[in-house]
């Protein structure tokens, strides 16, 4: 006879392909069964009325980064993972960043170490490749994807981590050979610097101007660029926080034809807009991300683009900045010009209320839709299926129960992030996650947090079967393996 | 303690969403649960090495039909449903075909009564919908869409079957208000006739002149013209058995911009091609169907189809009629025009291991995706899910196992179905289907058959989530409701 | 030495090609030399501050034509020709009206007894072909082409003239044939009529649910839909009156795979809109045509479309009611139904001011283009060339003086038209015809009109180059030839 | 009474818009009439059975340029331009090449002083842009826009010239400033190193590995961001030697948009391929050129791209180097990479030729299209118009006589250039140019050439009414002007 540890009993479970009643039997922080009426467990939970769907993925936040003009992300391992948990999510991959030149292995063990004893839920890592040098592709690669960190951020704008085409091209080839998967940071440097200089000579340095300084096609442009260097050499890859539908239609066009070009969207491209800079005083700051967010017409796009399965991945890019902080948005020099505000909003506990909000409750996603975009789609593409993103004999149980018919007004003061603010101040949500549970631990009950700091666990990731070329390059590939 | 007629033990389970290891518990036709070490069943099957799927759902098969000319479908629902238990598949929908003018309710009664006592699986129906007057609309199609029926093939072409644009406006708008699913035969008709009349006249009429009378742009028009339809009224529809990438091009674009369109292919699109109609003889007749085959480069364009998700389902449109029979291919008159061969190739039995063989092991969909094309996405858009087309708690114990290295040499000797040729002749196919189970009962086990005929049951289909309306139409709906 | 007649001295003198400084000899109603310094001529004319250029084709005009429903076109072709002539166009080109099963020749000589005594300047004729059947299309119609009747309007909506697919495949074949040229009116019928019935049985009658009835998706459906059946056949053809840009971009999609699709669009879709639909009162009769005028953000794609050489030509469709009147826009049913408004606008004496003031002098067109879409582009594409549009050797002395810095307030009074409306009432225009000269006599001068009623003679038009097959037909033409 | 020069009488005239009939009269090296019977010029020249068109403008040729690595044109100007009189061009734009760091001054008179005394038909320049910064844009680039120097031509590829996105946009912008005309080589620098250093890698280092060093896509990637750059700034601009049907595609996108996007095209496009590049022996060389012909079947496609106005110029590209020669496409280290090889072929005698018997003979394009891509546009889009670029009153006298029905078959002896071979010997041609006027005098006649070297003349470029910004740009133009 089997033994749970803990049963939550008679509830709805979704997965990405469906929904249905029943019992889930919990055992050594995995799903050990799950039935119609499963053996009473050491611990059972009633899970009437609530859905149980796979812990939410966050796989774009940046928690305790490196920056280099004094800056400080506001969240670290410890406040961005309980918040986190809070919002329904179970997995968070924030990024190692590399410096230029320096070993990948040393940025993933400093990284380690800030996670180390801080976070409440699992973590894998990205590593953003600021050198793709063939000392680093060659050998520090290969030995990072062999030990689990098999994505990587690649950045084609800031100064201090951009890469050339050729250096794209070095770090495709390289994620092909070893079957990793690159994330690609899509708006063009030169573009962005250039406008941003003769705004400043303008005097148009109000935070508004930060989205004059890099229009649609800034983004569209380098989107089509990355994919044509991932179309020549036949490498997957996955587009970050896609904000324009200029650029989402070159993912469309190249999905048309075949590609295993990804795409990942972010909620203030839902719900935020150019209008949002033009707040009163520098409330506009709050705002400022990159890419910005569009025109209010462009957000029933993204909407498109998700019900549309053109997008894989709703993540956050949450990088908090406090609001009414010299050490945040109001840096020394923001008041001087926008290029001074640190970009980035908070967001890795409101993703997936927003997102059950207005796409499930309102019709425009399935619930299904929902956990693929919010879970499941994240642990295939980064390596982490079936382990973590779905309810499924043998997974994690990494489980959140929503109650669908919660009434939330969001407010900062619920929220659990390190954060003064939060963009999405006052909106009125229907749907909230209740009780979230990690490797069957519960570390949030209606909103009360437990489990201790550093209870989260590294996750090292496979080489994900989405990353494997389709096989049909422009070029011959044995000429560049 | 659980008491489970059958365990299915220590095999993959595979959904359309995940792949992961365990046992399924069977008990009253239902899977009861599934998991790590489930207790002992009455019986039990190992499935070490096997991949256990959900049955797969045929939903496009023409079984004991109804034909005007003397044709006769070679297969009853007896040797139909017989050959789809042998090529992996559970669930069949066959079309109950109304004659114009007769009540949808008598066409659904008689193609009942052909189908009691004779299916060995279960089975929902289709109906072909060639009357769409005010009269059938308003009440008919109401009651019937209340008592299961739920989906409606529209035809825009074959005289005796064919709705005009108003009628199909019609279909759409009852279809919506009933939230039933309309599936579009999309050919020009006016073209087919008029050229088809041309290439008689000029005596050009052996059977590869079939694909000379239909030319892509004749199924591209069509598709167009129902996508724009479907987009001015706002109702969700499927287009079957697409053929041309320049069809599938019009559904990429109409999903691009949020439409709910979505489409079926057929392994004749991704295995056959014009050059099948140039076999020396008569044989070119064994591959006339409509549409037809296009270009060998086609068939490229069309996997593409399915591996960018543009395609939902991957259905037979088994429509088998005897070669060597003047009955079916050599009806008479059908040495004298291609016009005259019966339409349709026999394929529910090969559908499942031809895309398995071509698409899974050759890379080109993953096994999660051929779950959903072969049977997840049709249960959900015919309103069967989640009783059909997945493997979890409460869902029927629609289960085959597959052998994923097994050869087999496909020759028509080792089929069930009552045709006396296969198209697929000689192929040389890795893995086949070597267990299936009907609600929990083997009928097919190593090839060999059990299971009484009339044991397979009708299943009332569900309103389908697939067919809400997106709620965004190009005219306010109260207009036409 | 020469002899001239009329010299038009130290003028700048436009063709579709170049805009040149000098003079031109005209003799005997033709253009005999251009020259730097032409000898004496018997009249001399100042052309110094004018610009010189072909003088108008209208090719899109409906004079005296017969209607069903007991509406009157409010100009004959003695108003009608008169109007053309003082806003700058010196060929019209009118519709004679095929009634179902009435011989082409009789519809031709009907009209011409309508032109006779009446036309001020040239004209020719397309024919209106609303019945396509076998006898007509063998005969009548290729005697017509050889007597230079070589363009025919078909329908695709309208009950009493609209074409089935299959006519319309009859027609093109004929064209094809003959080197004739198609003029398609696209728009869905069955939708409109759809649409229609609806908004009436739900009290929707007023003016604006005109634009309700026929939204663009009526009209791309029919765009794709007549490109297809010519794509077909490859045969070239023009789409009359383009309203939606969504139509537009099916007419881009076609070119740019290389068919010679060619459009015309309207001034009323690049100046009125939808909104003005909602005018107090039923002034919102005044501009119903169809297509409708579409939303405000859509005349700067159709703008676009001229810029882009998308559409060849520029007509006015001027098929005037007048508004105060039972037989105009009040005709009885008028205030029941938007369905029974006359549709149409009044345009002929307009549209050059237009086109010269908003797209010359604003710089969205060149001078060239002017030229072109006002002129020569017709000429060629309707068998005038060279005789009509442009300014050459041998052509007709068909000549526009134009004042570029004219001011001119558009208002009914100063139109010559027999229209009690001009849906343009107070615009501000810059550029104005200010003498117009037809077979080298002065018809206006000044806004002062000479000329006799009748002086206009009929011009056979040849077989268009512009309407001679690509030569990569889909199939084999002899099939069909 | 008028005094000609020279009176060509009785024959078809042909300019972008019109042919007729009649006679050109001369005076000064100028046209100073057209006319039916013009008075009798001091010389007369029976132009019966001939087409007189512009003389070709050949608006992209390299002559006496400098190298870097020891290669040498094979034509200096005297020969290209006696190449060119023979083949029907008047007038030729070869490059004044900017060394980095060198003022554009110096490099216009370097290149005047090379074509001083050898240049036997009118030329003007472009100036090769390799150095774009503050200095150059700010002064020189100004003063040499003002003095007649108004197209300069920008490389994305090749070391010693291309500039960065940045860089382009400072061109762009002083474009956009001084209404001069970018052209643009737009392959994606990056991908052709990185290709190429891997091929060398691996030994394959023939001739036939250029092609595959150059893939389409690196040639779309750079057309969409040179699109998108000038999009952004909204600056018109010529894409050069558009190669790949997927790069004209990107055009064909910008210019339905509404974007001031030109596009140039080549023969070598429309007569060589890849399989060229296989021929036996180092034979390959004779074809390398930079975008490499592409497959068969690519082009029809850019055929497509003349015939649907796509392209508006068609130029020869010439750059020669000898094939059987050190200094040419044997230069030293040639038979080690194929990235030593010269790029370029021969082709400003053979251009013409080539397009009127496979264009206008074959159908493809028309007469008019002809003297449009041949001479008019590029006469437009260079600011050379109507000096140049048309048989008009006040153009020059440079017209070119064809006999349509000669025939000629293509072989380097018959050629004037100083090239050691045609890549299009043994081509069968019927239409041939037999004789050409610069500025009224003979400079050839059935072949004989006459007229003393260095005749031609400089001729200063207005700044050209294609570069005027269409005045719709994303940003304020005010922030960067
Ligand atoms: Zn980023
Ligand atoms: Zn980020
Ligand atoms: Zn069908
Ligand atoms: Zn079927
Ligand atoms: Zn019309
Ligand atoms: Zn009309
Ligand atoms: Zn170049
Ligand atoms: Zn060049």
């Amino acid at each position: 006879m089997a033994e749970y540890d803990l049963v939550i009993r008679n509830t709805t479970i979704a997965t990405a392909s469906d929904v249905v009643k029943g019992d889930i039997g919990i055992a050594g922080g995995r799903v050990v069964a799950l039935g119609e009426r499963l053996d009473k467990g050491r611990r059972e939970i009633d899970g009437t009325g609530r859905i149980a769907v796979p812990g939410g993925i966050d796989a774009h936040v940046h928690f305790d980064q490196d920056t280099a003009d004094g800056s400080v992300f506001c969240d670290d391992f410890e406040s961005g993972s309980r918040a986190a948990a809070a919002g329904g999510t179970t997995t968070i991959i924030p990024f190692a960043y590399q410096n230029k030149g320096q070993p990948l292995r040393d940025a993933v063990n400093k990284y380690h170490a800030r996670a180390e004893g801080k976070s409440l839920i699992d973590y894998a890592f990205h590593v953003i490749l600021s050198d793709a040098s063939e000392k680093i592709m060659g050998q520090d690669f290969t030995a990072l994807v062999a030990d689990g960190y098999t994505s990587f951020k690649v950045y084609m704008t800031y100064d201090d981590v951009k890469l050339t085409d050729r250096e794209m091209l070095d770090a495709l080839a390289a994620a092909r050979r070893e079957q990793a998967m690159l994330m690609i940071h899509a708006e063009n440097s030169d573009c962005i610097t250039w406008l941003t200089e003769r705004l400043e000579l303008k005097g148009m340095t109000a935070a508004k101007f930060h989205a004059t300084s890099r229009p649609f096609v800034v983004e569209r442009e380098a989107t089509h660029r990355a994919i044509s260097l991932a179309e020549l050499l036949d490498v997957p890859m996955l587009l970050v926080h896609v904000s324009a539908k200029e650029a989402m239609h070159e993912i469309q066009r190249a999905q048309a034809r075949g590609l295993r070009v990804y795409g990942e969207t972010c909620p203030q491209y839902l719900f935020l807009s150019e209008e949002d800079f033009e707040k009163p005083g520098d409330e506009g700051a709050k705002c400022v991300c990159s890419p910005p967010p569009r025109g209010t017409d462009n957000q029933e796009h993204i909407w498109t683009g998700l019900s549309a399965n053109t997008f894989q991945v709703l993540s956050s890019d949450h990088a908090a900045f406090k609001f009414d902080d010299v050490r945040g948005k109001k840096l020394p020099g923001a008041a001087q010009s926008f290029r001074k505000i640190p970009n980035g909003v908070p967001g890795v506990e409101t993703r997936l209320p927003l997102l059950f909000s207005e796409g499930v409750n309102k019709g425009r996603i399935t619930l299904q839709q929902f956990v693929a975009l919010s879970s499941t789609n994240a642990a295939k593409i980064y390596g982490l299926h079936p382990r973590k993103g779905t309810i499924a004999v043998g997974s994690d149980a990494d489980i959140v129960l929503w109650d669908p018919e919660r009434k939330v007004s969001l407010t900062n003061s619920i929220l659990h992030h390190n954060c003064d603010y939060t963009p999405y101040e006052g909106r009125e949500l229907t749907g909230y996650p209740v009780m979230t549970l990690s490797r069957g631990e519960v570390v949030m009950d209606e909103g009360r947090m437990s489990g201790s700091a550093g209870r989260g666990q590294f996750q090292k990731c496979d080489r994900p079967e989405a990353a494997r070329p389709r096989g049909r390059p422009l070029i011959d590939p044995s000429i560049f393996n």
